[in-house]
């Protein structure tokens, strides 16, 4: 039988969460059925539950940074049992059988994977996020959290530390390489933290030098403001990789005039504006712009795990679910360190 | 002792061709003197004649698509020998040092390597390219060309066919792979022939289809114009490798659409303008976007190899050294299948 859940929706775009109910689909054979405990508070619910890239689908229960316990396992469930400790990132089903879902990129599924809020899934019914109770998920989109991660700071890998992941390993992070991360928030901060775990010499660039002191902690070598037009000047050529956190328009030139031959620009925020650069930037020396998204369910797990291996997790700041709406407007302002996660046992408690 | 040789120079930006002289340097130690037997005209000849991209040294006597025959070798010259048939492509020089050097992509010399033409060596001599009898070079940067290729249709390899080669084997163009050439000039129709000959698939992109022909002649096994909308429509996200060999701006979003996860667009055409591209068409799903330049000494001599193990050389026009201001203007408009190649022999008869 479906069964209803408590959650927070927001009714139409740029409305408040209230307090309500959803309904989540009948478990199936292969699904699992997650106690949430915790969703990390993504700019991406923001973007959605305002309109920002698209029309929305509302009512609107964000989070896709989900942990949790499963309470509930059909007979088909392998990979999971009642009591595990798991997560759900972005998305939560894909078709399967593209080129992509084949070659584990889910993310990129041709046929549309299905996102974890705001989306309809493959049979038309609305998905609706971790903002609520409890949720029903296939087991192949489920991950294991490993132990020694928290629930509450590993909530934020699922989106934020996968988005990070990824690139940091495609374009080797690693020892001898010289990265910079543009950006220090809810992505940022984790990519730090990976990519000196990864062994790479981490410089972040950030809009004031406010975050410095953080930044040095996670692992940066060198923590520089993007005001600083004389140190851009100086460290001509000399980066292998470049991962951009900012959404909105960033200026491509300068970041790429920061490349060495073959370095990489990846922009890992969200933005629906154009970039722009100069044509002669990109070619003398050769250098590669490129973007990411999220992750496939395989390397998701990967980065669990390597996260686990290397102590890294979020820091978060930790809302109970009727502050969410304050959380959301203090991300909208870049007013966190770092990531806001949401205290999902307090939800509904009075409902 | 330096001496003079017959050449074609420009006495300033715009200005036509004429024949006159100009000095080469007593040759050194590991120097070759090389009889030059073609030059080839490359769009950069114009560019730099006509202070398109920057203000340029003049007098200028272009060229650096240089076939000949080594008619004197230093005593410290191990790679080459008298009589050997030999190839100058866009640099003279590097400063072997650097770490691009050491990785041989002395293209990318972080000194600056010394462009064939139109530059000042080491020494602050200005440099003298392929519109002309005779040139030193150092024995490092000079070619072998392989039995088989004539000199009047390898000519073009020096610059055009390294520079497609180069991405192409980078970024795998090889059985299995799709892979897009747009325009169908002098770079594009030896990419055509390079990637058929790698194994991929290829599909020519072209502003008309005048040269169909001649594409499917080379190779290609499709060839499009980009005037029609409804095929770019269809064939979205299915190409791995678009390597773009127009000028100037393209619809970089156009091309972007075309390519699947992790398809890369490869600009080989030299612009000083700026690119733009859609963010969200970089990222979703991820693509990759990229430039090249020429390529380094090894690669250039494995590019000549290739060609020659393929039967791969440039289709061409000869022109004779009285006609050359005419080649120039007709490939400024297009008006050329697929290279002109200057018979150096007729240089400086009549002067």
């Amino acid at each position: 039988m479906p069964f209803a859940v408590a959650a927070l929706a927001a009714a139409g775009p740029g409305a408040p969460l209230e307090l309500t109910t959803v309904e989540r689909r009948e478990p199936g054979p292969h699904d699992v059925v997650i106690d949430i405990a915790h969703t990390g508070i993504c700019h991406t619910d923001i973007a959605l539950l305002r309109n920002h890239w698209m029309e929305g689908l509302f009512p609107m229960v964000p989070g896709h940074e989900i942990t949790g316990t499963v309470v509930a396992a059909g007979p088909g469930v392998t990979r999971h049992a009642v009591g595990d400790r798991v997560g759900v990132g972005c998305y939560v089903d894909s078709c399967r059988a593209c080129e992509n879902c084949l070659a584990g990129q889910e993310q990129h599924c041709l046929k549309g994977e299905v996102l974890t809020f705001g989306a309809l899934d493959y049979d038309k019914r609305p998905t609706f996020g971790g903002y609520s109770r409890r949720i029903v998920v296939d087991e192949n989109y489920v991950l294991r959290i490993p132990d020694g991660l928290g629930l509450d700071v590993a909530a934020p890998l699922l989106c934020a530390g996968v988005t990070m992941y990824v690139p940091l390993r495609r374009w080797g992070a690693g020892p001898g390489r010289k990265v910079a991360v543009v950006g220090m928030g809810g992505l940022g901060h984790l990519g730090v933290k990976i990519a000196h775990a990864m062994g790479a010499e981490v410089t972040v660039l950030g809009r004031s030098v406010s975050k410095r002191e953080d930044g040095l902690r996670f692992g940066a070598d060198a923590y520089v403001s993007t005001e600083d037009a004389s140190w851009f000047a100086d460290r001509g050529r000399s980066f292998d990789l470049i991962v951009n956190t900012v959404s909105g328009s960033i200026d491509t030139n300068a970041y790429l005039g920061l490349l060495r031959l073959d370095g990489v620009l990846v922009n890992a925020g969200v933005t629906a504006e154009a970039a722009t650069f100069q044509g002669m930037l990109l070619g003398d020396p050769r250098r590669i712009i490129t973007s990411t998204k999220n992750g496939g369910i395989r390397e998701t797990q990967e980065m669990l795990e390597f996260c686990a291996r290397h102590g890294i997790s979020a820091d978060i700041e930790t809302v109970p679910a009727d502050q969410v709406d304050t959380a959301l407007d203090r991300l909208d302002r870049g007013d966190v360190r770092y990531r806001f996660v949401i205290d999902v046992s307090t939800l509904g408690q009075a409902g």
